[in-house]
């Protein structure tokens, strides 16, 4: 989208965590000021490849939280994966700058605390996971009207319809089939889990001040309606494409203008039936944990994220099974300690507290047995 | 919506065609300042009965085209049937008065006369119909953003799926039955021949500034998607909601807010599936009709309308068949005097000499002999 509208958009700094190449091959593109990789055994090779381009290189975790302060950013995209992104959320809000918000961890670990902030700053958060820049569309010119309920969409992941005893022996390769959306691969899991319709659940609360009673979510197969909103007269807005990422991210970066684009469009021809259906909250009991953790408050999402920063993980190097993955989180949360009134350190010391706990839970094997 | 909000909302005045009694008996709960009988023999019933109440009456055609001008209106509800509404909608616009239109066919006959007037007098129109209300809420907050595209819902009426051969012998009873939206005789018989939906396609054309190619039919058959805006950048926003005409009406008085309701609201377990299909523009002809006359231009519109008034009120009093509806409109835009740039008389004008055309036809029994 940048690279096709260069006169709309520059890029100032771009980051990367470890891919390195991809980051050297962005930067001769989009000649940002300065770019942050955050694997620092990395810096030498980028530094010496984009040394003829002037192009400052920093790298490490530090890095990527303070280069904002140093910059001219009209807009911060946080694409960062996991609780890494909340620290320069809380930064950039802090200097003021816009946040495009792809990380949906930062504010389901501390969006009590990022909305306090953004309050107190002035500053605004426009959303870019799918179903939430859907409900941000559908919410333009409609900010004096009450909303009566938003409907997440679910496509249900890889095993939707199947049973507890189906998903015993399912393995990474399996759940790394998402039918319809091509993301990361710690994503991926999540949406074969559920726990990504219960973080965004978690994310929606925040970003539109809604009770938990207002957020539903309905599976839908063919992720074709991204969400809906109903007001309070009843009437809905969904908002409705293919499933592509490019849409959202563009959206976020020139709201409230949109910009012409060449990404395929939808024919109906090619869906001609749009399918409808509850989700199966027994089997996929992580939708109904985001649910526990809002009714619990505190940090207790911050310490249901770490612990299934590190499930996922677990799962995905094999250590534990599909099934484990909502055991181990369930432990964590019934056994971390609980703080009613989180500030920040005191989601740094759950978030790390959780690890520590989760990971004892893996090398015993399970405290339920297995 | 009035009787549930009367510290919102006032009626100034209340008009009938031939409900006299509905009339007296709305005017007795909802106090107006007069009334208008279009029925000249129940004036005196009318006066009689709101005699103590204080109210003006007024009975004919020219007294509906006249009243706005004595009055305080802020908006004129226009849900008159037919070519009628077009005068009292001109007249509004000419006293500046803001117009929820819900009587299409102001928009069908006459369209570049009446965004002429409004542009003139800089006054705004927003519409009732369910397909085009559900446009206009899907603009909200975007008016800036070009539209590609949009996407009108067809229920496919009461004959979806049939054949010409099937509609050979259908009645009266048949086609009157809608499968989803309750409304008068004249519009139900439109929207089994597709001609209502046709007739939406060029309001659509009018309300919204766009060219033919813009605007598609899709057969939705549980008209729960009441219709859909496809933007530049491929995004699609839909309203939706339960088939009910409470919504756009009273969206279109409370515009640019929302009003708490208590109609019901819209459950997906009762609608698990949403299914689309191309309409069958063969059997249903009258559709290409309305994408021929926008072609034309001109009057011819306004001689499809009138025809189809003729056809339709000659189909209820069984003088001619169902199929017959499109083939006496066919006749009458071709054989009908076309002007390119037809002035108000000159719609005066055609509709009068198409009906007579159109009722030759009749009488002649079909100039394709029956």
């Amino acid at each position: 989208m940048i690279r096709k509208n260069p006169t709309l958009f520059s890029v100032e700094i771009l980051t990367a965590g470890n891919q390195g190449d991809k980051l050297i091959e962005q930067a001769l593109e989009f000649k940002p000021n300065a770019v942050v990789i955050g694997d620092e055994s990395q810096y030498q090779k980028v530094k010496d490849a984009l040394w003829s381009a002037q192009i400052k290189v920093y790298a490490g975790k530090k890095a990527l939280a303070s280069i904002v302060e140093s910059s001219e950013i009209d807009l911060l995209l946080n694409a960062l994966v996991g609780y890494s992104g909340l620290e320069p959320t809380l930064r950039a809000i802090e200097f003021g700058i816009p946040i495009a918000l792809a990380n949906k961890e930062t504010l389901v670990v501390a969006g009590q605390l990022v909305n306090q902030k953004l309050e107190e700053r002035k500053v605004a958060m426009i959303p870019v996971d799918s179903e939430h820049s859907a409900i941000f569309q559908c919410l333009a010119g409609e900010y004096s009207n009450p909303i009566e309920c938003i409907y997440l969409t679910a496509s249900g992941g890889p095993f939707r319809g199947k049973s507890r005893a189906d998903l015993e022996k399912v393995n990474v390769q399996q759940a790394l089939k998402h039918p319809n959306w091509s993301m990361g691969s710690k994503i991926t899991i999540d949406s074969a889990t559920l726990m990504n319709k219960g973080f965004e659940v978690i994310e929606a609360k925040w970003l539109f001040g809604l009770s938990p009673e207002q957020i539903k979510v309905i599976v839908h197969p063919q992720s074709i309606i991204h969400s809906i909103v109903q007001f309070n007269d009843g009437s809905m807005k969904a908002q409705m494409g293919l499933p592509d990422m490019k849409l959202p991210i563009q959206y976020a970066l020139a709201y409230p203008d949109r910009i012409l684009s060449d990404f395929p469009r939808f024919n109906f021809m090619d869906y001609p039936q749009l399918t409808f259906e509850e989700p199966d909250r027994e089997t996929f009991s992580c939708l109904n944990l985001a649910f526990e953790t809002m009714a619990l408050g505190g940090n207790a999402a911050c310490r249901l994220n770490a612990a299934n920063e590190v499930a996922v993980d677990a799962f995905l190097k094999e250590k534990i099974s599909f099934l484990q993955i909502p055991e181990l989180l369930a432990f964590c949360l019934q056994n971390g300690f609980h703080i009613h009134n989180p500030q920040y350190a005191d989601y740094v010391q759950s978030d790390a507290e959780t690890r520590i706990l989760a990971q004892s839970w893996i090398l015993e094997g399970g405290k339920q047995g297995r």
